[in-house]
């Protein structure tokens, strides 16, 4: 089975060798821990290769994603221009409407990311996070069939490999929203943010891969100037 | 009573003698706990005896679930030429429709299902998960009485043993999604992936089987290349 | 007051004689504890002594049933044959409408069972297990009701003594699903497996009991062939 | 401030002398734990002391109250001949509706009740349990109002004291079903059955007693033949 | 700022003077932890000081409460007489209707009061408790706004500082019902009951106070005759 | 990225440097904890360098404001006399209409909020706290999206840099009432009150904070006339 390398230093050791091509799988963790950083290290890996990647921002303005990752001496904007990167900005079909006023067309969205993907040949796409592109459905009952529909849809294109950020709630025990898209995806990577003897300590944990053996340690990292993500050590 | 053998090394022990013929049995577990590997495991030693298998994808498209086999060592391709092992792609029923969709008519999958499983002289049948045919149905007070007609549907084929597996929310004390299930199948294996001294052990306990003897330990095991699951011994 | 012998060995002894006559009581427990023994054993015990008694099996066949008690060395065909003991299968109330249908008349089942338990002059009943009786209830605020309207009813024969299976879900600390159930039953009998140190005991405990002194004690018991529950001693 | 002695060996020692008249107390406790005994120790208390008493039984038939009593060593028939005391069976209001029917008016059986009870003059009451007369009413927003009313509609009589059982779900940290009796009740008695160090004792624990002083200690107690709750000392 | 007498014994100390006036203060506690004395105490020691106070009795009738009053031995009547301290007893909007009927007019009730409050010139002003005029509002989404109006409305008079009691359900880690009040409430003082080391002892905390430095100490207390609360040290 | 001063005495250091500028921060807490504090304490600081700040007030008259400020040893009066600080009255929209009605239209004061902001050319804004602009909505599953929307429209000017204010009820674990505030704003500063070995400890911890590294640890803090918050070591 294809690897493809998460650009995320000491990580593709937890994999084998890397996540396998052509699936969704969830970037899960509370707020503060990591996932939009993780994500975009993935995406530029792959533009170092010279690999397509696009952002799906719907929490933050493209500007504040460059912004942000210029904090941390990442120029974004060199791969932006020659098309290796992509933010698009989600946040518009959102902030448009009133206040007051409800029934954004979640469908067309998502429609629409997924041709643009397959359009420009994108072989690496994250969206961060996913809760938005299910919570604006109002039909409880049926969360679970359209998250399965959604995930099916993403993974149709095998040839792009999918990060998924979830939000976990601070304190739960859960990995997703709805604790349905950790059984649907491929697999679930775990960002935690511990408190150990009075030091706060960053984690990861590979909890489920399809398709590979995993290294099931929860292995401490660091977020560092330039570097991002840099795994340490199992804890 | 006649006993059916699991194909997981030392688990038939645990049984004592394995599965009761012709009934259905949860095999629950948080996510990456193998219970897909349990299943294919089971349908293999059946195959591997002459026994006709199917299998039931639904989270999964069915080359997803060859090349996860093949990365464990699995040729699932052999079995499925010869007729051995089938696997039903469900997911086609939730994937066609619209995002937007809903009222899939579960029913008739069931149906379909259980009418090829008795037309085609299977006696090894994995539902994997058995959740996604009780979520769609949208009215929660029947839940309960939805379930336990299901499951009267599977038993009535006397001749096949059936794997339903289970959603098991994550740190849940439950053992299925609706609470239900543990109660009307005729026995639950839950697998556990636990965290002792910092070391992660993957374990089986069988928490319940009608009309056999169970031995109560809960008991290691490890998922190796083209061994699948292997117990050790009782923690 | 007159008692009724469980036909549990050294159980008896925790009532100070048996269960009162004439009541329901409870026998709350995971599943897997062995409520369904537990209930087959007492029916037995009056089958030996010639008092009919009647099994209502909702979550299994009476082929399964007879199947699994046979696996315990049980042969239940040779009271079948004369009478003193009778299984109804209400599964068949369930089983036959079509899997989406729902509308079950509950108070045509319970009419059923009664005047048939009165007519054939049963004294010993068990319902196994209680919760989709009251269940197919669609109405919730009223719950409450309906179980207080349904133990009476029970308990109107005053002749036979009735025991009453109820889910437990796993790691709950209710009796029962409703919660209510162990308000108005005569009594509560809790079955339970729990891990000391590594090792599985289970334990019978009687919780409660109206009309007798009981011992509080909670006492480990072994399920053995041919004999069923047999208690120990307190731990 | 008048004061009404309990009848229980010890207890009025913890109010300083008794029950301060006229007002309505919460007996609580999880199923089993004696509040049915303590119920009916405090009427027959009065009933020896001349005073007439009544017992309003909702999940038991008068006669297996006497049963029950009488297996304790209690003839309630003397007192129920010389119109001492007096059961009345509310069970009736609940069973003789068809089990699917509802609606049954709780009003009615309050006004009957009070009613009755001034006009026989009765000057202890005891209502086993409370929660039937609250939960039959179907609009959960006016619980709280619903319950303050009725109350107050029992304090209204001030030569009546009055016990109130309450169901406290196994477990549970209420002392009551709706969390909103305890508030409104002149007083709370909880009742309960720990277990420490592998043995099970009995304890009782006045929480809240509006016009006098209390003890806070949590005392334990025996249920003893002819004498009932007997309390010994603080734990 | 002008800070307003508790007339605690050694609670002062804790906000540094009193409580700064003209605004409103919760009193929070499980039942049984006096928060009626202390409402009681904060009226006397105003109208001792020839101030105005007025007590609203909502779960009790008034001469229930001047009756709890004498039993700590103090005489209500003396400041009732001169009109120094009046009882309006709220408790008749509530008892007047029938059980089943409900919609009390809120609204009015507070109109009445807060209009009675300002006529009558009063400075000092106890609502015990605060919950039912909140719950009888039956539209819960907007319990937020309507607590927010209804602690403006008391607070628009700057003359008269309040004291609302809040129900505390046992053992739960709110301060109030709707987990708002807390928020809106100028401050709030929180009376405990705790079991330690077998000995009950009884602590208030001031949690929140706006206006003024508070001591953050969890201070014990106990309730002696004539004296109400009296604080003793810090634990 | 430029950084905007946070007026609190070694709370920078945390940020290396200040807020990142023009985007919303969460300040959550429990009641108590210093919100208010430390955002008229953020306007102040700014207010000195001659940046114009606004304080919403939601819970507060403006005089209780200005007068708990005073308490505290702060003259808001010298800055708002010359429009360095302005404290707007959102209390007046929710205090305006009757108890019982409803429907504030919360679109309308946020416009009304955010183009004044801009009209006077604030480069400071708070908002405490943020919850009644959400409350108010009557569609819980659009919650999400409406908060979503919300901070778009407040981070829309970029030129002005937000604090919010989020009540966390007491012992929760979320960081404000709906759980998706913290994943949207761009930083999370945590306050909290915890007591430990019986002494009472003020701590603030920066959770989350794009667009800039953070000091992850928890420290401890005073409150002090005049000087507000003032932090001192990690703990």
């Amino acid at each position: 089975m294809e690897k493809v390398t998460s650009g995320i230093e000491g990580f593709d050791k937890l994999l084998f060798g890397g996540f396998p091509k052509g699936r969704a799988y969830l970037i899960a963790g509370e707020p503060g821990t990591g996932k939009t950083i993780f994500c975009l290290q993935y995406l530029l890996a792959g533009a170092k290769l010279g690999q397509k990647g696009i952002y799906i921002s719907i929490d933050e303005k493209p500007e504040q994603v460059i912004a942000d990752a210029a904090s941390l001496g990442w120029d974004l904007n060199s791969y932006l221009k020659v098309g290796l990167l992509q933010i698009i900005d989600v946040s518009n079909y959102f902030a448009t409407s009133k206040l007051g006023e409800t029934g954004i067309n979640i469908d067309h969205i998502v429609d629409d990311i997924l041709g643009y993907v397959k359009k420009v040949g994108a072989v690496r796409l994250a969206i961060d996070p996913i809760a938005p592109l299910v919570l604006a459905e109002n039909k409880v009952p049926e969360v679970a069939e359209y998250i399965r529909k959604l995930i099916f849809a993403i993974e149709e294109n095998e040839t792009c490999t999918t990060l998924l950020t979830s939000y976990v709630p601070v304190g739960s025990i859960n990995f997703s929203q709805h604790g349905i898209e950790e059984f649907v995806a491929s697999g679930i990577v775990l960002l935690r943010l511990s408190k150990i003897e009075n030091k706060f300590i960053r984690t990861v944990w590979v909890k489920k891969m399809r398709g590979t053996r995993i290294d099931l340690s929860e292995v401490s990292f660091e977020i560092l100037p330039r570097r991002g993500l840099v795994l340490r050590q199992p804890i």
